[in-house]
């Protein structure tokens, strides 16, 4: 008999780990609350836009999906900041081949369900919301909000890929004894604006590039978008600040807000206001568990690990599951030591990537605004350019290497005490880049 | 018209609160999941004792019904240890008036229900299931298990003190955006054994004593019942120590255990492997949410922070959120400004409550076998007699006081780094009790 698999969630990380169980030999199917996003209008700058980086190509790869994706990926290897006054700093992100790569949310996703359906060969029933689960046994309780009708579905393994408000955890896991489980939200939320191409269709900020304005608490990014336009998010306390969502409460404030502390954008940002009034206000959250596995079932992506969006992370950790998973079952040849081993070694990853990513906000929004930060980071470089078997900086690391993300934290951790006493020496400004500074960081090692 | 009140929960804070809230002029409805525990038999070892302290009994006394639960509380001016060779030492928990009090939570909760009934003039409905909730228009959902009908009550005022497993929040405010939360199982659980009264009915141990066997890394512990028996418990890890639950595979392993390192509870104890086998293994956990009050609805007790029971103030943190909830009420005479009131301030006590409640465990397992632990107890205590003003042990700070736990805890923590530095005078054995020492610590105040 053939081998079946549920995965409940055909958002990104489902939809790949499809072709991954596809290829271990089982039938998959997939239930997914929302309707088809493909057959709704699919606006590029409808949510945040992603940044996909090594691990999540890794990922694509291994599942052969690598090229489809390329198609609608525009690189960015370095961040461009904004200051008050318009000037423009420009900071690599890595050597001069790597970058991070902007995908629209929505697009990649709909690419991944062709991908799921037609390399996955999944059956995906859309509008099925998960009402309840059987961990040992494997049953899904399900509810077809075409109908209302309410069914069960029993499978050999179920993989639940369903985000941030994972419907199995919450049903299911949250009441087993001795699950742990935290959701915390941070102090700030997010606001999304789309900057028009300009009336040429061309674009009005430079496209290979992750635009940024830090302005200490808070900061506004910038994402190029395949149509000359950028989705821009702004990130701000909800309130108790100099700065705060709270009390942008009049169309006047709003403007005055931008034009005061972003001049450039608001003179090229067109229907500002409309602009504003036409997307949420949203939440931004960090959720931790604990098992991962339980019985039949596996937590993979958001449902596991939801981490707050600052280190361009959360899709490629997701991504990098389904490969750590792969890579797991390849060795054991079974389930039950997959799974072990799965939540075992990748936990760790986990909390490790939200610390990174919660600790990134104050990178973006404060440090690279600052010269020192700026100075290490050229340091860094050219110690990582030199001697790449000796010092990678912590972006790289998580960026563009496979090292585990507690591994990255832990070695970033140990360069960032190193290059605070470096950074201690009077005539750094001057001698950064003498043989002495580098033979007094490599001692170090 | 008059004011109602739904209180969801009708255990020990949900009854206590029907009489303030009778008070305040409110028609009391308690909707209770559970049978009526007062038809059913009841046995005053079914669960952990609980230690009723100052906290407590005064906010049983502001509610007028001190007395009824007097009758049943057994006082435990101290604590004994039990060693390995059944060498007992006494431990007095305050000064010489000062005591803690065993009663029966099974005995308690069915007072506290006739005190809801006869002085909060509440109705009580058993086997209701509290299933959602409309925050803003204080709607309960509700299941009667009896028949299976589902409806809605509506009220002025919704308090859940529907414990650590709140239907109220985990229904209703869990799904709320930036509601904060985590369930978090420490590494023990727990196992209860009765300890009969001796063949003429009296007491195998000293009556008016906590009795504490602290190994370390677990312990075991007996409180006085008002039958000549004792309720005992034995906390442990599950797995992964010298010791564990998940090690005592047959009952040949489980009597070696106890003969092993409880040799003296040993020889008291008829029947221990019929008596382990009647008993469940339970986890411990501690859980932590914010906001507290959304809309028309309140927690109170355990659904807002559950602890573990290692300070003995669970239950008294309860009964104190009734005597504040009321003294803010009594303040700001409306709702809205009370319940404002009620989370900012009451949320750190409760935190600090839980941070207590953790770290006694170490105290009580371990640090009360270690002599500079009872050397720096018998300190304080002569510094708290003579200078009650100046000096009051983080002990009696949490248990004699009513000093808000968060103070309690920043206060604990000066004076221990005090009476450290103080420990480490070589002569401290011989002239712990001289001038000198006291003139030292008081400096330092």
């Amino acid at each position: 008999m053939e081998k079946k698999v549920i995965i409940v969630g055909a958002g990104l990380v489902g939809s790949l780990w499809a072709v991954y169980m596809q290829k271990a030999g089982y039938k998959v199917t997939i239930y997914e609350r929302r309707p088809d996003i493909r057959e709704a209008e699919i606006s590029a700058g409808k949510s945040i836009n992603l940044a996909l980086s090594n691990r999540g190509w890794k990922a694509l790869r291994n599942a052969g999906v690598e090229e489809e994706v390329r198609k609608i990926a525009i690189p960015m290897p370095g961040r461009i900041m904004h200051d008050l006054d318009g000037e423009l700093t420009y900071q690599p992100y890595g050597k001069k081949d790597e970058a991070i790569y902007s995908v629209s949310r929505g697009h990649l996703n709909a690419i991944m369900m062709d991908i799921a359906e037609n390399k996955g060969h999944a059956k995906i029933h859309y509008k099925h919301q998960c009402l309840d689960a059987n961990l040992n046994e494997g049953i899904v309780k399900l509810k077809n909000l075409n109908n209302g009708e309410v069914f069960e579905d029993q499978a050999d393994l179920v993989f639940a890929a369903d985000g941030a408000f994972s419907a199995v955890r919450y049903n299911a896991m949250q009441k087993v004894d001795r699950f742990n489980y935290s959701q915390f939200y941070i102090e700030d939320g997010y606001k999304e604006l789309l900057l028009p191409a300009d009336e040429n269709g061309n674009y009005q900020l430079e496209k290979n590039a992750l635009h940024i304005w830090p302005r200490g608490r808070f900061m506004l990014i910038a994402l190029p978008n395949e149509d000359g336009s950028f989705t821009c998010t702004l990130f701000m306390p909800y309130d108790n600040h100099e700065y705060a969502f709270n009390d942008l409460t009049s169309d006047e404030k709003i403007d005055q807000f931008f034009k005061t502390v972003f001049p450039d954008f608001h003179s090229l940002m067109p229907n500002l206001i409309e602009n504003w009034h036409q997307h949420p206000l949203s939440s931004l959250s960090i959720v931790r568990c604990y098992p991962w596995t339980m019985g039949k079932f596996a937590l993979m992506g958001d449902s596991c690990h939801a981490t707050v969006p600052f280190y361009g992370q959360g899709m490629n950790a997701g991504f990098e599951d389904c490969s750590v998973m792969w890579e797991l079952f390849q060795k054991h040849q079974n389930w039950a030591d997959t799974f072990k081993a799965y939540q075992t070694t990748r936990k760790p990853d986990g909390d490790a990537l939200q610390d990174l990513s919660l600790h990134n906000y104050y990178v973006m929004r404060d440090h690279v605004a600052n010269e020192d930060f700026l100075l290490q980071k050229k340091i860094e470089a050219k110690l990582h350019e030199k001697h790449p078997d000796k010092w990678i900086p912590l972006y790289s690391q998580v960026t563009f290497s496979h090292i585990p993300y507690s591994k990255a934290i832990a070695q970033g951790k140990k360069q960032d005490l190193i290059m605070k006493e470096i950074l201690k020496d009077p005539a750094i400004k001057e001698n950064w880049d003498s043989e002495e500074i580098e033979e007094k960081i490599l001692a170090q090692l």
